[in-house]
């Protein structure tokens, strides 16, 4: 009877030897716009006041808000853009539009839907209160003001007070590169047709998304022979140049079980098998300080595996602060059994109901081989290995993996 | 008193009407590679089955089920990737791969972690059934079976089902192309210091972000002077060249009001006014089929009309069915007032507590002006026009527009 060299661990220590392993990428300046996306390592501070001056908040009449004229003449226009002359008297208004600055002497501003012009002059519907719709200097950022915190994820409002502040440039971590190496000589081409006893390849594809999808830049290491020398090469060469690499396939207990001797001389293997279903032949190593995770090769157990163990890795590397999936307590639609030796994790629609629970039920077999299982699937619901038989009702967690969906309700359809 | 001439409508009416007037783009074939994030178009089959044919699930050894013999004879070794020619015969066993075809006349595979090899005999630890480690042809996909559906978005699991499948260009509704035209003189570039009266362009790179994040092609065209002559020019442009149009600027009641009367000269406006705050004066409009939405110039009001108005519509362009952001019940961690006169959208941040209850409060000050209440913020707070005061404790809806944050306990720091 063979056995693996290595303990089989369970999934959360796993998860925390890996992200004990690895560490934020060293932070790189980019052009503010092509920051989207990426995580701020740096704080960013106001040079200035914003609004730099006091400034209407509608297009209207500046006037002195104690004046008690019936009719004020209009002495002028401010529009926006610049700094005016004009300066307003009692018995005067200015027209002012969105955005200028507000007139000398001026204390309120009436909107044009509240006035009148009649021959020069405005007449007010409104009486005017101190301050109305004026945004006084500063109401928005102070000068000298934190408006972004190392670690913020640059969103479109991030971005826009970015520009706003006259942050052209600024330091993020950068995007993880990150090598992706199939393994498998059955393997061919999607454009070509197998041959007896081959079949297509889709880990190359769906890892190299995958990656993207986390947020990394996937590199396309291409396929790689079932030999020793081939997987070597590959792998050295992809330490060199990546900040991560990816391997599926030759991970199992067999002879051609290439990558573990492998990364075992060249580095550490930190684990070598999960008590997990899909997914217990994960490896994960440090070779020369570079993450290397090895895979299994069936699809569903690759893509698995990265959700649970490489994407947390990834968004750590990139510098966010948080990075796993949110977790939901789901009701099951539906009764399920599993062999209770390992955490399986199995694909699932979870959905929020109209009284606000959520409820899971399975994408049908889960096979490690049928990629189908995770087609419309927003969920690994997470068997624990005690237990065999989980009836419909059961309590589970669930890790959210994309949007949940909402019963349809008169509300939302 | 100056009236606009159009009336105030309520935000569902408004995202009602987008909605009627906007249509997923007419489907582009795609290399599978760039069709990630992108909705199909197409119903996809299988024109083979999958595994094609039965094979190893695990590395082993094939025999046969009922044979009794104590040791068997390994008669050669069958690797992935080819047919071979040995068949299996009482007594006899054939050492196999992941992946590989199983062997003619075997019908179970036994793992090597389950075996021992002594002087080219294997012996078998366990008693092995019918089926065993064998994934039959078929098991995971059938021939002809649809695999992908109209209406799919294409995520890393579906890419690499379209790998399996040998599609590699496919049908999909292709990513709205909206050119992002903001106006204003006090604008100028986030590079230059602001001379008196200006102030730093946000808008155009918060939208062009805030497009592409929606899973659009942001197309820069510039800000555009608050001239009739060059909004017109730059407007004509843009309906001419992209599938949607964003201004901001330039629409409220004011002489500079620029955008409104050419939309209604040269197409139709739907709306020009919400009873929605920020964003009252947000206009909709077609211009040869083609939807132009002026929104204010604030740079909160235009982010928040974005993601209210403009956001659901580029998806529904991009193929999705179900175009609007979660909304969930969420109980006011403080009392809000507001003017009781529209439906309010304060930026806001939910938690979910430990207990399953879901808490909110808002970013500080709500000004038009202040991108600052959108960092940070994970949902828009909809504050029903009706009431004034939502004491700490009400309920309200909340849209999510980012990840829910989860109270630290634990489990989950």
């Amino acid at each position: 009877m063979r056995e693996s060299p290595y303990p089989m661990i369970p999934v959360e220590t796993a998860i925390t030897i890996i992200l004990q392993h690895v560490r934020p990428l060293s932070p790189v300046t980019v052009g503010f716009m092509e920051a989207l996306g990426l995580v701020l390592a740096e704080d960013v501070y106001a040079s200035e006041a914003m609004p730099p001056f006091a400034a209407s908040a509608v297009d209207g009449y500046a006037v002195i808000a104690a004046d008690t004229s019936p009719m004020r003449r209009i002495i002028g226009a401010q529009p926006a853009g610049s700094m005016g002359m004009l300066a307003v008297t009692p018995g005067n208004a200015v027209h002012v539009m969105t955005g200028a600055p507000i007139p000398a002497g001026a204390d309120a501003v009436v909107m044009v839907e509240h006035a009148s012009e009649e021959n020069g002059y405005v007449r007010l519907h409104v009486q005017p209160a101190v301050g109305d719709n004026i945004r006084p200097a500063g109401q928005d950022i102070a000068v000298g003001q934190l408006v972004l915190s190392r670690g913020t994820l640059l969103g479109a409002a991030e971005i826009g007070l970015l520009a706003t502040v006259g942050r052209t440039r600024v330091n993020v971590h950068p995007r993880p590169r990150v090598a992706v190496l199939p393994t498998g000589d059955e393997l061919v081409d999607p454009k070509d047709q197998p041959k007896p006893g081959q079949i297509r390849d889709a880990n190359r594809y769906s890892l190299l998304s995958a990656v993207r999808e986390a947020g990394g830049q996937p590199l396309d290491w291409g396929r790689v022979p079932d030999r020793a020398e081939a997987v070597q090469e590959a792998l050295e060469s992809a330490v060199r140049q990546a900040d991560a690499v990816l391997t599926s396939g030759g991970v199992s207990m067999g002879e051609l079980d290439l990558v573990k001797p492998y990364l075992a001389k060249r580095g550490t293997v930190h684990f070598g098998r999960v008590r997990a279903r899909p997914g217990k032949p994960v490896t994960f190593a440090t070779v020369e300080g570079v993450p290397v995770f090895a895979m299994p090769g069936f699809p569903v157990s690759a893509l698995v595996s990265f959700e649970v163990y490489v994407r947390p890795a990834l968004l750590k590397m990139a510098g966010h602060t948080y990075v796993h999936r949110p977790r939901q307590r789901v009701i099951l639609e539906h009764t399920i059994r599993h062999e209770p030796d390992r955490t399986e994790f199995q694909r699932a629609i979870v959905t929020r109901r109209a009284d606000g629970h959520y409820t899971a039920r399975t994408t049908g077999y889960q096979g490690s081989g049928r990629l189908l299982s995770m087609v419309g699937a927003n969920a690994l619901l997470v068997l624990p290995a005690e237990q065999e038989t989980f009836p419909a009702g059961s309590e589970l967690e669930a890790w959210l993996i994309a949007p949940v969906r909402e019963e349809e309700t008169p509300a939302n359809s």
